[in-house]
């Protein structure tokens, strides 16, 4: 069971490749390794304890009850679904009265990648450009200054992501600002956290789980793309959103039967450690890691990048010839061109990334003649 | 970690005992135990081998292949997801139009128990009473023929379970007049296989794979209630039905990053071993000897059954108050009042229902004084 | 332009016969003449004078006015909109949150006749089986203690309609009791008055528009039915359903460019003469006079009754030899099977019907052998 | 009954004007006043005669037929419905599947001002800039090839509208040219004509009904915007997308009880004088010529213009203080700040603009000191 057909994206236009069956790494995402061995572990250790059904068991508790901690809130509500999408799905259209909107940059995963489920509810998303996949203050307000009657949607809920969705992140002076906008103006705060770990684990982000509890109305805590099978945690800090939520849950298919499946898996992922970490954090540590050392290495060897390196996605920019070259041996993906004959293309690395793909891929690239 | 409060519901009044710790066993549903060992191993033994996202790996290829092979038709299309609500959310909106419904019994799951997931896709449901849980050709018939004209809906899917939310069976007879009455009125016939393998166990059910396949238009197999942690395959056998599908899953929330978790799991289940059986139809067959081993000592015992045993539920009917008894060491539902004084309960076992469980049961049974 | 193909529908079986060119007056429905001539005349007046867009014209509030004070309840909010169904989705889905429900008899216009519009708009219908097309108390606390937990909908309105789909009536007792048990089970109570003129010009209903805005959350009273081109005025009382509607009307495709022609026409049917009557009363009034006339001359001829007759809604019982013969000169539809070689027919009065078309009816019907 | 408050929105500021009862005309929109009177004189022409309920009277039949022959079509389905938003409603969402998206500009009306109808059937809005609310080939390719699997929604439908929402018009070579693009990469094309006689009554715009019927799949002639009450005429042209629609426009809320009503209004547009012209085309070539009367005028004053006026919607520019001045007697919107002190203008002429409202405009205006 080899990797992995590399998409190449360049612009408008993308193709599939052919299986490479010589990859030697794929850095196209950090979904490409199952689960960690920890994880793993706890659902083994269950056995065939039996337990309540649709997350109302004992595991899923525990693990509500780790969130908690972690975020310093103990009277949000924590609700563990299988994916990111349809976490975006059950809380927006649990959050929107039929005519309400959501507000978030163009290239929100909401708006661009999950095939209109947000508008399959029902509402629209209206958008602003965005600066590096962030939202500014100054665009939201330009937003809601122009929905002015009952011809045109309300905006009523507010869309970010941490990490963005081209690896940048909210400071912790901009997510302030955003959320005091939206308080002041009786707009809600949802973020995305699919990669939540990775954001957090960068010191350009400065904020922390509490933080983030403090900040948002909603927020998910993103398992997927951190080493587990699957599963997110909507944490509801808004005491008026509270309300029903599990009917939100089971009405767009989110409820599992085995809803232990989550809860021993985010167990396994919250319990601390001797030295207080837990495997969430120290996993999304690595990430950045491996991504911070393959950055340090590109830039030795003069390579710049789209943006500047963040997270566990960065964006190097190299001749076509070079990317051409590294994809006979590495799956990532090619991202935008930038001006003649260079393309910037994506590299993710992840909790299971080995260190010594970094330094091979780093070794291989200082061998390509540009 | 121990189990389970048991919910207690008779006709419309239902109240969630408090926790019982000294329960012996649990008889309220076939997902309350994780998941089989053998799957397990199957996930553990991927490691950290890379793979395509969003279901385009390797492993769900296998799978998808395998399923094929059980059912006897390789133009089929196979997609695997995570829920039965999910399922039935995304195969019954890809197939409607607005204006046209589903026709189920009034006890079908997406009827009763989906939160009203499939009104809020947008398509009504129009019931009819049937028998056992079990739609008949003449009921369809009248509902097709209720539907006169634009203002009402225009029927046009008609689902069915195998085995049912009460644990019937359809017969080959029954199953073949249905899609032939569909396929003559240009309606397409759609099976909740949630309980396919129990209902398949079954030799009241003369029904194989091969013959779903061929007169059903989608059904799906599901996994959660027969051993592994999560994951349902919707089998599209009819060709007009397979376009664009997984946009439909990606858009409402059903296609998982690690899409591989589902395709490992079901190669668990679906490799054959010496003897030329699967896991899945082993672990079927187990739930169905121990119900039927249930059964037979409860009639041994002298009580009656609401309906004759078909499946892995049975319904067998005690006095009030050896129900309550029983209720002290044991979980099970309480299902509907009969008569004066007595009152039918619902056991479900499964793949892991120890038989020393079912041995015990019987005992304290025998020794209750009615 | 001579009427109207008569719909011939006993029990489940329909057909549209061909065009009967010497019918001499129809029963079919209340909507078969376009308009009372003082609406026009006020349509009329108007000339070229120059209005607001979208309902906030002048007229509109008058007719606004006019309705409140019809009503006795200045502080309700009014929006004039231009046909039932649309009426009724536009209100219903503006109450219910996503997973809400609504409660109506199994007869009800929305659940029979509205191609499942309020289902499109994501919201499940639960039915009881009512009497005379009319719920009870009883039945709708039975379908709110079905609905446990949230892998149900949870019920949250309960719809009825006066005059309902059978022309029967609530009386002032039944309405109050179903108000009563709605406030106290935190359910909201919408009535659908596509013929509340009617309902309320029967003495069989003892209630006042006074009762009905002081007894249901939402209402309409139906225009269309009563003499007007078209137009229905949606009445909310309860404050808590009025924040934001008309972005609902505007979204649902409800909200007129020329709102004015609604409120001119309402303007019309409620400005009072010198008698203090207002045109919409005296409208129902004919409508019912002449039902009663046919039903007291039917009466005297020997003839019984699905129902007792109490609105311009009315249901004798023929053989089916007369109602045939009946069928040559007049349009009706045939409603129902009763016993061997009978038949219920529906016949429908309206503002227009022509006391002398009665008579000559009643003359016909007088003539035939049975 | 005296007009009418000034809407005043300047970029994103919007503010309603105190009623200004000493207004001298209104040029605020094509729907200020109710109907001509010939439309108005057929209604009453009907007087008590009964007909068929929902559109299946003789009247409507006539109007499809006059509609037929106007566009030279006898195979297209014509439906009439009462208001551009449902028309735009129903269309869309009886064409998409629910992953499939419309095409349009970004100032389209079923994107900016119909709060999120078209969202709320499920389905997103994919924009591109365009030039002078035109869309143009490059942009719907480009958008069609943004769009490249199941993770986005696939573009299905292209919207146009004929005069655009900023009073422009497609020439016949830009149709034709979006039109056989459309059909090369099987797309709909969609054509909102809620001002199609303005818009064909325009010389800048060379086409005719025949070309609209013939180039588009499906087209709709507004009537509320040219002398009707109300009424807009859905043209489905497109075989594939006639089946079951009165389905859609019955769930929409869109059949009138009283279609009729529709029905007679059109027949007193669209039959032909003794000169062979109908009303319909008299009436939006008398609001074109007092546009251009308008537009004539003010450049003969000097003043420049948004865009080149080309129907009845026009954009003078103007010095602030000018509007300010202008609005103290006229009614219409502010529309854009262009430059340093001065502002675009909407100015909408309609049938009923008596040339004299028009003369005293250009004379007052001849009469402000800049």
């Amino acid at each position: 069971m080899n990797p992995i057909g590399a998409v190449i994206k360049v612009g408008k236009e993308t193709r599939r490749r052919e299986k490479v069956m010589k990859v030697k790494y794929s850095f196209m995402s950090d979904y490409s390794e199952l689960v960690h061995p920890q994880v793993l572990s706890k659902l083994a250790s269950i056995g065939n304890a039996q337990f309540d059904g649709y997350g109302l068991d004992g595991f899923s508790e525990v693990a509500k009850k780790l969130i908690k901690e972690k975020i310093g809130n103990p009277e949000a509500d924590v609700h563990l679904v299988s994916g990111g999408t349809q976490a975006n799905v059950i809380v927006l259209s649990s959050i929107l009265r039929p005519y309400e909107a959501v507000i978030s940059c163009d290239t929100a995963h909401i708006f661009v990648h999950e095939t209109g489920a947000v508008e399959a509810t029902g509402h629209k998303i209206c958008t602003a450009k965005g600066v590096d996949g962030k939202l500014s203050v100054e665009e939201i307000d330009e937003v809601l200054k122009f929905h002015i009657d009952e011809h045109m949607v309300k905006p009523k809920v507010v869309f970010v992501s941490l990490s963005t969705e081209v690896g940048s992140v909210y400071s912790k002076e901009e997510l302030t600002a955003i959320s005091e906008y939206c308080r002041a103006h009786d707009l809600y705060l949802y973020l995305d956290g699919a990669r939540l770990g990775a954001g957090l684990a960068s010191p350009a982000c400065e904020l922390t789980y509490a933080d983030i509890a403090r900040l948002t109305d909603v927020f998910y805590i993103g398992g997927t793309k951190n080493g587990m099978l699957f599963g997110e945690a909507i944490v509801i800090c808004n005491k008026r959103l509270q309300e029903d939520f599990r009917y939100h849950i089971k009405q767009k298919g989110g409820l599992l039967a085995k809803g232990a499946s989550l809860g021993v898996q985010f167990m396994a992922m919250l319990e601390k450690n001797e030295a207080g970490e837990d495997l969430y954090d120290q996993l999304a540590k690595r990430a950045y890691e491996m991504a911070m050392k393959l950055a340090k290495g590109m830039k030795d060897l003069g390579y710049g990048f789209l943006s500047e390196p963040e997270t566990n996605q960065i964006f190097p920019i190299f001749p076509v010839s070079v990317a051409e070259k590294l994809h006979e041996c590495y799956g990532f993906y090619d991202w935008a061109k930038v001006g003649e004959g260079r393309i910037a293309v994506r590299l993710v690395t992840s909790w299971a990334t080995p260190e010594e793909k970094v330094d091979e891929f780093l070794k291989d690239l200082s061998g390509i003649k540009q």
